[in-house]
């Protein structure tokens, strides 16, 4: 059965389309620049790269060119667009409505639009995407998946902040997380490869790239997570503050700062960027580094920081833990960050093998010791397999 | 030798008489609502309270009548003020100049002056009572001891806020962390409770009064601490919210909120008081809570939880944990909060034996069980004292 997996941004769509249940890729491709100067198609099939720039204006005619290109004679790798049996969205803020993904209707267009002022930047172009795809393939069942669904399961004393708590009743302020489908699929992996059930695995799951999140999971369910409200909260990101004092900003403001230069600053001027003064890139700090630019490995000693105080922060609210996942471009790549991170551990037993942390070539890898009382695991994270898998799974329902 | 300690509100001046080098309390007392209607005296000597209500318009005032109260035939201690050989101040503020406690002089007045915008309720009330304490005995040495000195061995990876780096620079936008007198006299403590010399310790102090921090203290020395910039950060308090996702303000902003709206909310309205919507008091919370108020319950849990974070992010960062202190008046009283917080804490090696934590009796007691890899104690903090010592070995040198 054929799936398309979409993910629309303001201004971009990314695609993969897949033969499922076998989760084989058969086609991905990028509509950027939309309704700006330079748009294009980029597409891959068979391992050849072709692009095609026309004027694309909305995301009705990026869907349109996509599901044109899918079929065309020459890169297409369909006969017709009645091939593809569902189709699947990434939506990012589902607010407290879904605890998983779900068949797209009407009442399920309406929630997503209620949360979309707590994600301004995201909802409202997957939502565009969604009308898009359902105007294309008006017959085609279209399912969303959110980011924020795995951590449907938080507690409330992990979600409420410490504020009045009539700002939770009035405006919805929480804790929501999110990339809660990259979190849940390396979780559900790294029980896999322990040999443990999906719901007998207690992980912290280090989603690192130039977003970043980290998640606590207790017998396979999301108990907390590092981002809240927005992305904003956590780590030390690519150009994202994380957490920081909150009365920096009402100093700041003392200071002639307005809060439209102050949201600017944090989300992205802030960060590894905002640290190095040169770059939100880890490659290119980890150059820089070596060559002696000390604030270069400033940014670096403090990224891998953050994320060892949020493992020790999930290790006592997990109790026990068995496993601290690393993935994201970060997680997956980088030797050095994760053995600064994983460094001197001794009370919470996390003891990583240097070698097996050196070795690791793009699979799902074990690097801590023998020694080790936490398992370290690397794991790619998939998350358009993990929508197609749920868009597959919902559409046979 | 007599020595005079002095913590010096906006509108209010605490102090405690010492024989030293005994330590041994001979006053203490308080003038309160100064420059206001109703301001007074109230002090104890010899297990007696007396009370002297008259117009006290200034510091100036408030100190001298701190003098006579001392000299006083009826309930004074001491023959003569020249019989006090040197005064100590608590200054909350020391920025990044000083690494512990200094000889008052006309240098030091300009650096406190000088990061009083970073403490704008402390430092300048701070100044006024050095100043009129200068006034009132000329010729006696006159002590700081700060807040953020303990914590001035807080290395750069763990100080610097992944925000612009310029910000640093400029504005000196960077953790450092209070309540370093409670931290380091706790610290001291727990070294001699374990037969330890104080820089042969990891052990992370919780001071968990109405103003709460925790600090990571590594070979004795403060390495991390949860109040940042200001005592707004961290877990969460009385009236302070503590960590939120900074991006809460932004939207908050957007709803019509002022910065000073905000301000106000984050410090007064938030924390404990605005979960529960009742209290700050954690007693006055704890009776609610077992009358069946689910509104208090949450406070309490949130409190504990965000206290149990902080000693699994400070594990982690201290690699290997001899000893969890709890201290301030809810680290010293609260026994179910004790016991939440340390509760399933296996991965780490922490557990409470119920029963010496439910002893515990104003005195120095270890509340772990047998089988605990980490030592849990609780040690009732000094503050006043350890000025005292300070101030006692600064007037000799």
């Amino acid at each position: 059965m054929i799936v398309l997996v979409v993910n629309c941004g303001s201004s971009s769509i990314k695609y993969q389309l897949f033969d499922m249940p076998e989760q084989r890729v058969i086609a991905k491709g990028l509509v950027e620049r939309i309704g700006e100067e330079g748009s294009a198609l980029v597409y891959e099939h068979d391992g050849k790269k072709s692009k095609v720039e026309q004027s694309i204006p909305d995301h009705d005619a990026g869907v349109e060119l996509i599901l044109k290109a899918l079929v065309s004679p020459e890169g297409g790798v369909i006969k017709d667009i009645g091939e593809i049996k569902a189709v699947g969205h990434r939506v990012v803020h589902g607010g407290e409505a879904f605890t998983g993904s779900v068949l797209i209707n009407d009442e399920v267009i309406a929630s997503i639009e209620k949360v979309a002022d707590l994600a301004p930047l995201h909802n409202p172009p997957n939502l565009t995407g969604i009308r898009a795809s359902q105007h294309a393939m008006p017959s085609v069942p279209q399912i969303a998946c959110f980011d924020t669904a795995f951590h449907n399961t938080i507690p409330q004393v992990a979600y409420m902040y410490a504020l009045p708590y009539e700002l939770y009743e009035k405006f919805g302020i929480r804790r929501y997380g999110f990339h809660g489908t990259s979190h849940r699929w390396v979780a559900r992996r790294a029980a896999e490869m322990l040999g443990k059930h999906k719901y007998d695995i207690n992980c912290i799951t280090c989603h690192l790239g130039n977003g970043s999140s980290i998640a606590a999971v207790k017998d396979g369910k999301s108990i907390d997570t590092s981002m809240g409200l927005t992305p904003l909260e956590g780590v030390a990101m690519g150009t994202r503050c994380g957490d920081i004092d909150p009365a920096i900003l009402f100093y700041l403001t003392d200071k002639g700062y307005s809060i439209a230069d102050l949201n600017k600053l944090c989300n992205k001027q802030s960060g590894v960027l905002g640290l190095s003064g040169s770059s939100n890139d880890m490659r290119t700090l980890g150059e820089k580094a070596a060559a002696g630019d000390e604030r270069a490995q400033l940014a670096l000693d403090v990224f891998a920081y953050r994320v060892k105080k949020y493992i020790g922060t999930y290790t006592a609210v997990l109790g026990k833990l068995d496993a601290v996942v690393f993935t994201g471009g970060i997680g997956e790549n980088a030797v050095d960050i994760r053995a600064a991170i994983c460094n001197d551990m001794d009370q919470i037993g996390i003891e990583l093998d240097p070698e097996l942390n050196q070795g690791v070539a793009g699979g799902e890898v074990k690097i801590s010791s023998e020694n080790s009382r936490v398992a370290v695991l690397v794991i790619p994270t998939n998350e358009e397999a993990a929508i197609a898998v749920d868009t597959y799974q919902m559409s046979q329902a």
